[in-house]
């Protein structure tokens, strides 16, 4: 029978509606991944001079270097124009203002992120705190989306493994809902709402895949497609910017079994990865705690989601845990 | 240079973005369409047992049904269970209460909405509206979406031509904006903010792709996709079934001459359309107005997307409703 369920956080009623999943094509296939071309990848060593010009790497002695970050050769929105605001009758405009990088997550061509080490990952998470951090002075950038499109379906253009910053001059609406309910529920409860969550779901344990020592990563009561996940750190802190090592490595180790087991569950899916943080410059506070959104593309944002806001998810969340906790890897 | 406009009825910003359609594979291809086996489709003539019995029929004389409506085999809600409400710690619960119906716009397998009569489209409308009259005496069901994937890439599972109606226990977030911030603008000027859009549209000309005696279609201000279109009906009406007939024909024929440039200009995309209009049972009021929007599939909702609930348009809505304009059908 199906069943709507209302996220704690954001009060987002989503439709799970198992009967969905027998339908032929319930889901969607993967197109067979192409590797691209690697002479003419921009990405690899040797080819830097198709980029342009680096703002961080990251180096092992010797070996030259392990990542990079790059402009977008192809920015959404650029730091090097002046901030402005006009109207236009009923209608309003801002200039461009903000940020677009690319961080090359590997030296290798074919290395996905599940096939990374816990480090690797954990380095990852450095080059998008330490570039949050440089463009936190812009006082115009207001928040940054961090990002990863994993194959052709979930939007990548190219292979080679990179993620994604984008700075944005206002907070967006996702992250200014999650804010707002969050608070809402400080004001009440005077506790954490994602530490609550954790707290009910650590004992109820139906919907964890997995807990260690310093991350927890939960099939969420309310995902809005199949195999939705989340990963938090145990240790509550509201922006990532200030997390430490330690941390770091505890959900980078955390997402790597989660990848690995979603490539071994899902035969390898086109995936999407998100941070969700606080706006930058913001000092830590007690209600909001950052957390990685890990999103495998199975369904389409179709018709009906675009004209609810509203999604369908054929599969439950129990469900997903359970197969995903089970996945040897 | 990117610029950031905001949606005059919904204050949702969008980062229109030129540059980013100069990258490879900067828009999405369709793969090629398949037609599907027209013995086993469910929805052509003489397959009529293939689906649960029909809710609705229209008929030509002597020529069988031209078009039917039937409940979909993979409901996302169902009508036939109790509403009830429940909490389970922190998250809440209530039955998945509602309905899921197809209606299928042809009897002819092949013939796409874009190759249709006006009347035709005509006819696909009065069905909705008929099933959203019948499905409102239902007072548990609050709201309807109505919508048609096209093509694969849109999400839909069978080719031949079908629209989708899901009545919803609630009213669904992108609704419950559109209607907040229409009545917003209602008690600050006292006029709908929909016809001052289309005033403005109208004089200015540039964002119109066609305007006839009874409908006008425009590439909107914000619009977040390539080539997203939204066709309104000149005659303020909040609820679409409360239409006239003369006034659905008018929608139907603008909405028949769009798919076809859509198809001749961008190679017969997959698309999504969808209705917006007001809750069932309300009566009609001076502050909302229905209409259609279009979406061809061009771009992917992806890692940004998921994060951040923006969107990236790479294509201003002036050089798509230029083009749109210019092309002949």
């Amino acid at each position: 029978m199906p069943q709507l369920r209302k996220d704690p956080v954001v009060d987002r009623w989503v439709i799970i509606a198992p009967e969905r999943a027998d339908r032929p094509n319930a889901l969607v296939r993967m197109p067979p991944e192409r590797e691209g071309e690697r002479e003419l990848c921009p990405f690899c060593p040797g080819n830097e001079a198709m980029t342009p010009p680096q703002v961080l790497a990251q180096h092992e002695d010797g070996n030259g270097w392990t990542l990079r970050v790059v402009p977008n050769r192809y920015p959404a929105l650029r730091t090097e124009i002046q901030m402005s605001r006009s109207g236009h009758g009923l209608f309003d405009a801002m200039a461009g203002v903000g940020a677009h990088e690319v961080v090359i997550e590997t030296r290798e061509h074919t290395q996905t992120l599940a096939e990374a080490s816990a480090e690797q990952i954990a380095a990852v998470f450095r080059a998008w705190q330490e570039r949050m951090t440089d463009l936190s002075r812009d006082i115009r950038l207001k928040s940054i989306a961090a990002f990863k499109n994993h194959g052709q379906p979930a939007g990548a253009t190219l292979f080679h493994a990179h993620s994604q910053l984008v700075a944005l001059p206002f907070v967006p609406p996702a992250l200014a809902t999650e804010i707002r309910c969050a608070q809402r529920h400080f004001e009440e409860k005077e506790r954490c709402i994602f530490c609550d969550v954790l707290e009910q779901e650590l004992r109820e344990k139906e919907r964890v895949v997995l807990e260690t020592d310093g991350a927890v990563s939960i099939s969420p009561w309310a995902a809005r497609s199949p195999f939705e996940t989340w990963i938090f750190p145990r240790a509550h802190r509201s922006a990532f910017e200030s997390a430490t090592g330690q941390e770091l490595l505890a959900v980078a180790d955390a997402l790597r079994v989660m990848l690995r087991k979603m490539d071994v569950a899902l035969e390898r899916p086109a995936f999407n990865l998100w941070l969700h943080t606080m706006p930058l410059r913001e000092p830590n506070n007690d209600w909001y705690h950052w957390h990685l959104e890990l999103k495998p593309v199975l369904t389409l944002y179709a018709g009906f989601e675009w004209s609810s806001g509203c999604h369908i998810n054929p599969t439950p969340p129990e469900e997903a845990a359970g197969f995903l906790r089970q996945t040897e890897v």
